[in-house]
């Protein structure tokens, strides 16, 4: 169902020839309101690809009439030419959409290889051939069209009392907090203002798209936006509406570790008993980015001394003494020492949960993370050759 | 060489049966003297196992009459036992080597598994062994004695003027700031207090093995230790004998990149222009610690969008627009956008150098890292199996 699921959108995917391999590689999602409110979140990246400069500029204003979106070229680190290709893009498809619609309210967003100029020849083309092929039911098409690694495409939708939010997401490396390589666009048909939307995707992008942390690497395209149409007529409650859109991102962000890069494991880092919500943020990342550890859990070997090892190099308030480590529910660590038998614990499923208790506080915080495979490697090496 | 190189040291390298394969697993190195002047640099890992917990208070009174290593387990996250159990070693080292020895004067280290109890019925016997096999030439035993999943033994020497400054490392994996899962002993001849020999280690450690970021993995366990015998009655000018130090530092820690755990790149990473060299060391780690770009490298990939997007994360001073990247000397990257043709870029040889420019300041740091493989994931999936 993915951005069709609300009323008011209509979305298309089609292949405009940016990928070589002539897979789909170019989205289009239309509001076509009554309300065109928009909110959005962007890469914590200080290195800004050029669509994300453009689409910040665009949410500013609250209102967002469309979003274009392509894979197969990143369009970062492509300098001043990079920057007017993205306003280019938005002009062609306020041109091509016609009527009320101006650049101003197009937002942009690109996924592939950093440091490439996209092939406008074949984009600005394509937004004419995805325009044609608009529909209610172009939802799965725009899902596909954004894919770069994934090998799935990911849509996600809540429905209550009259109104629905949906989304699509796409991202498979390059996970990491300050949001992941990751394109995301979730619409509603709740009739609702940009700021009440902006306070809502900031509360649910919180707690999961940041807390995903595949491996480590954070991206400079990360986009992540939530269009109201307006549609259903309806005005949700906020505490609803929020709970509705952060249900949607969950959904997306554990489909994004499940098909993350060469993964064969999903980790679930839990800390617990922390003194801050920013320490067990803090702990929990580090363990997720400990390679050592990834290795581990990727040879099922429950191995909680790289556990320790990576929450020793935190600023996070504990006594070494006073740690314990659980994995799937095995307390392996007692008081910083040698717990429960470690052959007691199976690490078969994909899923894997660690729990981490600081013994220090009441606060806590889940991080999903995936395990390191020689699979990734053989991925990433290649990846732009 | 090692750690017998300089007079007035003995070593010995025995297999105590501490590790299963039959291996050498314990070493011993004693100073005798005139003088047992010491310095010691530790993990910053707030999580330190019993042997550092011991050797930091020995390095306290600054003198250490001899060092007791041990490879096969590395007494990390053991409780009381653990820290028991160095006690106990320190005191056997002391009764064995009998004289004037004191425990309180004997340095402990251990490296291996964490969270496993040492086989203390096989070490303690062990250390009878080392001390009848004590010889002025026993520094490549004991240097060999040291290894865990090292292929090579590590030994560096710088003699001059009458005076020599000899040593042994390990470490292969887990290598990173804060150091690595490294273990290295020092030693000197020449005649100078433990202050002075405390301020030359870390002087030296700072730009060496503290530069070292093989896999961002930090030790629980990580020790450097120098020693001085006085024993050729030299007393170099402190600038003479720090540039010494700093040579066999700088030679180990380049040893230890060259044979880390199934690398097969070592990659120099320079960062210039940088406002200080504290956001120089910052952005060098950063790029260190990169998955992606480890990968990249790997796969002989000059992808140095991987290399901004590893800048942008820190907190370092500089603008986006005026990043410059060489790889392997072609600037790839200028003004933060496309460069040079990146097919211009050999990377055929195990050395990848990595420059990138701030374009903010003159300051600089050169850290030093290894790519990514499916060995290392290979190595480290069954470390504990």
């Amino acid at each position: 169902m993915s951005v069709t699921a609300a009323q008011g959108f209509t979305a298309a995917g089609i292949a405009a020839g940016i990928k070589a391999n002539g897979n789909p590689d170019l989205a289009l999602v239309v509001n076509n309101g009554p309300r065109l409110a928009a909110a959005g979140v962007f890469t914590s990246n200080r290195v800004k690809a050029a669509p994300v400069r453009w689409s910040e500029q665009v949410l500013r204003g609250g209102t967002v009439s469309a979003v274009v979106l392509n894979s197969g070229g990143a369009n970062a680190c492509t300098g001043p030419k990079g920057f007017q290709d993205t306003h280019a893009t938005a002009e062609k498809v306020a041109q091509v959409l016609g009527g009320e619609h101006n650049a101003g309210e197009i937002a942009v967003a690109s996924t592939g290889l950093i440091g490439v100029l996209l092939p406008m020849d074949k984009l600005l083309p394509g937004i004419e051939t995805a325009a044609a092929a608009l529909s209610a039911d172009g939802g799965e098409d725009a899902a596909v069209a954004i894919k770069t690694t994934d090998t799935v495409h990911k849509t996600a939708t809540v429905s209550q009392d009259g109104w629905t939010v949906g989304g699509m997401a796409k991202g498979a490396g390059m996970l990491a907090p300050g949001l992941a390589t990751m394109l995301v666009v979730l619409t509603t048909d709740a009739d609702l203002d940009s700021a009440t939307l902006d306070k809502a995707l900031r509360d649910a992008t919180r707690t999961t798209f940041d807390r995903v942390d595949s491996d480590g690497c954070m991206s400079t395209n990360d986009t992540v936006l939530l269009l109201a149409s307006g549609a259903s007529g309806q005005v949700p409650a906020y505490e609803a509406f929020a709970e509705a859109v952060r249900t949607v991102c969950d959904d997306l962000a554990r489909q994004l570790i499940g098909d993350a890069e060469g993964a064969s494991k999903d980790i679930r880092i839990e800390v617990v008993g922390a003194a801050s919500e920013q320490d067990a943020v803090e702990v929990g990342r580090s363990i997720a980015r400990n390679n050592l550890l990834k290795c581990a859990i990727h040879g099922e070997d429950p191995n909680w001394g790289r556990v320790l090892s990576a929450i020793g190099t935190t600023r996070a308030a504990f006594d070494p003494d006073r740690l314990n480590v659980a994995i799937n529910g095995v307390w392996v660590c007692k008081n910083g020492s040698v717990g429960e038998d470690r052959d007691l614990v199976s690490m078969k499923d994909r899923e894997v949960r660690i729990t981490a208790d600081l013994s220090t506080g009441s606060e806590s915080a889940v991080i999903w993370a995936n395990d390191l495979t020689a699979e990734y490697v053989h991925e990433n090496s290649a990846y732009s050759s």
